[in-house]
């Protein structure tokens, strides 16, 4: 899933290029490469799928030349996670019936190749003869108030027979307030939900036909039209037609049959510039230095992204986010990053679409 | 004089382009612009001169258009202020040796224009007929310990006829540590040592004879060769022979005729961002905004300069400099501007010449 827009990591973020085409530290390989990097060391090109915006296609295939062009899904427009997975579950029923399917954003932090390749292979093997939904969790570290959280049962646990835990959910909750994220992280039931998903096709669509069967209706309608030419007009036709509704409201958080496999890999969503700095490389002053031409003093705590025409020169900020991109330049406290948005309306505002 | 380069501005003050030719705080006039309009009001436009580097001759002739080519005199190098103003002043005398002269450095604040003009035409009332060397004295409203300071006589003061304050100087002194610059401000009887001389050409001239002999040598020689095509070829063969010397050190602290008229005017030097910040016009927030497209949150006691091309946000941050320039940003606290020239270094070290 490729289809995000979002003004979080503005003005590195554009409406033209956002988060998942971004490298945003200069390490050399954008989220989504990265994502693609974690998932063809798994599986062949020809069976990894891109659903994207159609403005996203041309960054798409610049940036993964290897995959095949029939494989990269355009969205017509934006109706929320559902009818993006819609699309691509019904399509890729359409060629092989029995296939086994992982869901994942492209633009997620995964600290452990290996770690992930596993969880990846042992949900698979999980879900491949069975009619449950699975979507891996994440063990919380903190009472974050940033992610949605997954009940699950723990009264089986004993009885699994591997090493990693599979449990049945209980309930899907969302983003909770702090006093709740506490109590959660305590009891030690709960886990974050990483929003990556495994299951068998037959499942899913049976799922979709139980839960959300408008979309079913439509998407089943496709079935003789995937991966042929007419594939693009018949999905522009439906798609201004579904609901924008999100996978977890529509299809987890009603089935009876969803279980959540533990994640063995450091996950982070990466969906603020704090996070950002939380999973990357710090330096002796605490700080995540990103471009060249940096020169920093006295300052800690900081992450600081220069673009690649600018000189930067940073004294005495102590937890600043400062970044250059084009034309703008941004310096604002980590802590008052959910501003951020403010400011880009507010630009905007003052200055018209081309800058956000 | 607009011959100086000097860092303490960079990033927008560079070696191509120092201080005297710029609009910092994009009020519409540069510097030396200013100067020049405060000149313009009491001197004919042949009667002004300006002593600048090779370097500057364009950046002069594009900024002060109206000037006469010939006004313009070109230092083949730096040679500090005395051969700089032994070189107006012996060329003045070949063409007017009754001139009555003026001598000002192009890139300080004067707060008021016609107390400016009043004080400069007393003090040319003053110098015109006497042999006295004259210096405008500004008084002191803080222990400032970056200017010189200027002792006088008080015991004269009831004896003078006009309201106009013109004192015997007794010594003057380097930049004070500030418990010496605190006893100056309370004997209340010492001025800051503005730069701008006041005196008629014959004085200057003898008094080079007396206390800069080699210098006056030299530029003696010219008398038949200035204000003719051999001029520049003549400068360029004396001036690298001249002492580096400051007129202070030079001429004025020697001299045993020297006086100071009060200014009746606000004065800086603006030699550093502070000064720059003090005398210009704060928003609500106590900040100092200069450039169009700055969006400001949450922020006070800040100078920020943004170039044409950005678009720079700032917010949380207190009494710092931000500070954008072609390729570069400056981003340090008031406090630490001192520190700007160790930066400026490191960036030359690392980076070359190019950038500073």
């Amino acid at each position: 899933m490729a289809g995000g827009i979002g003004s979080r990591f503005w003005p590195l973020s554009r409406t033209a290029c956002p988060k998942q085409f971004l490298d945003i530290l200069g390490v050399g390989r954008t989220f989504i490469q990265q994502t693609w990097d974690r998932f063809a060391k798994i599986f062949l090109p020809e069976n990894i799928f891109i659903v994207t915006g159609e403005d996203y296609k041309e960054l798409v295939m610049l940036q993964i030349p290897e995959i095949p062009e029939n494989n990269i899904l355009l969205e017509p427009l934006r109706r929320n996670t559902a009818p993006c997975i819609a699309y691509a579950c019904y399509k890729i029923m359409a060629s092989n019936p029995n296939a086994n399917i992982v869901v994942s954003p492209s633009d997620h932090y995964i600290g452990d190749y290996l770690g992930f390749q596993d969880t990846i292979l042992k949900g698979l093997d999980f879900t491949k003869n069975s009619n449950a939904l699975l979507t891996i969790g994440i063990t919380p570290t903190r009472p974050e108030t940033g992610y949605g959280y997954i009940q699950v049962d723990l009264s089986n646990e004993d009885s699994l027979s591997t090493q990693t835990k599979i449990m049945k959910v209980k309930t899907f909750t969302e983003k909770p307030e702090l006093e709740m994220a506490k109590v959660f992280l305590e009891s030690k039931e709960f886990y974050w939900n990483s929003g990556i998903f495994i299951w068998n096709v037959k499942t899913i669509v049976l799922a979709f036909q139980q839960l959300l069967p408008d979309i079913d209706t439509m998407f089943n309608q496709g079935m003789d039209i995937y991966n042929t030419p007419e594939e693009n007009e018949f999905i522009n036709k439906i798609y201004p037609e579904c609901n924008s509704i999100s996978i977890d409201y529509g299809i987890m958080e009603n089935h009876n049959n969803v279980y959540v496999i533990q994640a063995k890999f450091p996950w982070s969503d990466l969906g603020t510039w704090g996070s950002l700095y939380e999973n990357s490389k710090h330096d002796k002053n605490e700080n995540v230095i990103a471009g060249k031409n940096v020169f920093v003093k006295n300052s800690n705590g900081c992450i600081i992204r220069n673009g690649d025409s600018k000189i930067m020169v940073v004294e005495g900020l102590k937890d600043f986010i400062v970044a250059e991109s084009d034309e703008i330049i941004l310096i604002v406290p980590k802590a008052d990053e959910q501003n951020i948005k403010n400011i880009v309306n507010e630009v905007k505002i003052s200055l018209g679409d081309e800058y956000v």
